[in-house]
């Protein structure tokens, strides 16, 4: 979205996948095609000079932003982290409450499923949204600092989706149910296998290859974009297999008519259904594009 | 998304959402603010041409688009085009073929049930998905044609909202059964009260303030992205509503343990599923931020 106009979001803290530039020190100039077009009047002093200033905004921009841009800024945040906290403690809390906890026995095959929903939400929603988020969010940051700490959410979100998957292949074994016949599996599926992809991908160009900056810095800024565009999608299939998985056990384990007279535990359930919804919306809300961003910024420091 | 490197979509197909200028012929100028602050060495007789060429632009940019760019473009149409009439097709072949088609009759609820997932699928899904995407795809045609076709798409899409929501309603009724108990309906209701403010908001600030064109345009351009953002999130939560419902309509209509089996009925529902994914998929891919592009286009017309 062109966010020349009303950017709900401080113009100032921009979405880093979309930054396409190797991560580097304040002073180091960045590759030529991380910035935009130069104007055709700007001289070459004049281009360096944005360079500096770019890379330097990165380490402090907070004099630029308004009190009113600060104020949705700090909503964002904590709406954001209380969502998505909120999101995974609901899910134990109905797990502990309703559904007796947990387990990985032969003999208690029903605990050992709780594992599956509770690590799922944990993976795709709580981690990987704040890993998502953050990189929206954390612009005082040096820019390697965001990656790892992206890279350090989605290799939380890693274990918690593999056992979760382990946890639901084996309660299915070993209660003689078929794998892979519902539409929540598929889409699971399909979620799971991009998030692998994301993340190899994502850890070898954007950490992995950095051993040599110079030399991939063009290679990594064209796989940005995709990256970025692969990864809402992959947040999008985990909100889609999450509420699909919700709807099942809802039926499953309450029953049609139990459900249907919305008891307590229903109305836990829908809850963290909407809250992944509320979830959905405020990242999605979050991470729309700012791509006219940098240019805005070129502009305001050439102010005629 | 910034696509200043790789935009697999052409670059001079822009999302006409994110356009916040009014409509207007093409010689006529459009508002300051529908454009990037100039550079500070454009003068204003140059700052003008920008202008005159930009509006101009609407018209015809063919000669802008390599080969390359032209075969994704038609590539896109034609997936974009398959999948949104085939999910609709889909649907109606699975009530025709398992469900034993439509009724709106007393003694027949269970075919009036059938209006509601293929209503839905056809008013969330198809006609929404073709008033999104050609918003960013009909660039060859003057704006208001756009707008119109927009409005059009989303106006076939009310009644089908409108009345496959009244069809499950009386069907609830005449069964017995609880409103809006499930996961499935909660996020229904939030996208269906979403569709229906987006839909007064849309028609009454792009089509009936056009009246007064020029006095409303800066309200109108403000507008925009919030419209665009509130759009997508519109378009996802009716994708999580189809999907969660489609899982409720197989266990309830095979039961887990036929559903478990994957029956013919079972993969035909999960086929739907799967295409509304694809569709999704399709449509976030191609309507991802490509706010950069004014002021690339701007930098491409005054080359060093």
């Amino acid at each position: 979205m062109d966010s020349n106009s009303v950017s709900p979001m401080p113009e100032l803290a921009p979405i880093a996948e979309f930054d396409k530039s190797p991560p580097s020190p304040p002073n180091e100039e960045v590759p030529m095609d991380d910035l935009p077009p130069p104007p055709a009047t700007i001289s070459q002093a004049e281009g360096k000079k944005i360079k500096v200033q770019r890379s330097r905004s990165y380490e402090s921009d907070e004099h630029e932003r308004g009190a009113c841009e600060w104020c949705e800024y700090a909503l964002v945040i904590t709406l954001a982290t209380i969502l998505l906290i909120g999101v995974s403690a609901l899910t134990v809390f109905w797990v502990f409450y309703y559904r007796e906890g947990y387990a990985w026995a032969d003999d208690l095959p029903d605990k050992q499923f709780n594992l599956h929903p509770t690590l799922m939400v944990a993976g795709f929603i709580t981690f990987s949204g704040f890993s998502v988020l953050l990189y929206r969010i954390c612009r005082c940051f040096r820019r390697i600092y965001v990656k790892l700490l992206h890279a350090i959410f989605h290799a939380l979100a890693f274990p918690c989706i593999v056992i979760g998957f382990l946890a639901v292949l084996d309660y299915h074994n070993k209660k003689g149910i078929n794998n892979f016949y519902s539409l929540h599996s598929w889409i699971g599926f399909v979620a799971m296998g991009l998030f692998g992809i994301q993340y190899a991908v994502g850890f070898f160009s954007f950490l992995l290859l950095l051993i040599c900056n110079k030399g991939t810095a063009g290679f990594r800024a064209s796989l940005v974009p995709v990256h970025a565009a692969f990864g809402i999608l992959t947040f999008v299939l985990g909100v889609a297999a999450c509420l699909t998985g919700l709807t099942e056990k809802a039926i499953f384990s309450l029953g049609s008519e139990v459900y249907a007279t919305l008891n307590n535990e229903a109305i836990v359930i829908n809850a963290i259904g909407m809250s992944i919804v509320a979830v959905a919306i405020v990242v999605l809300y979050t991470v729309r594009g700012t791509g006219g961003y940098r240019l805005r910024k070129v502009a305001a420091q050439h102010p005629s």
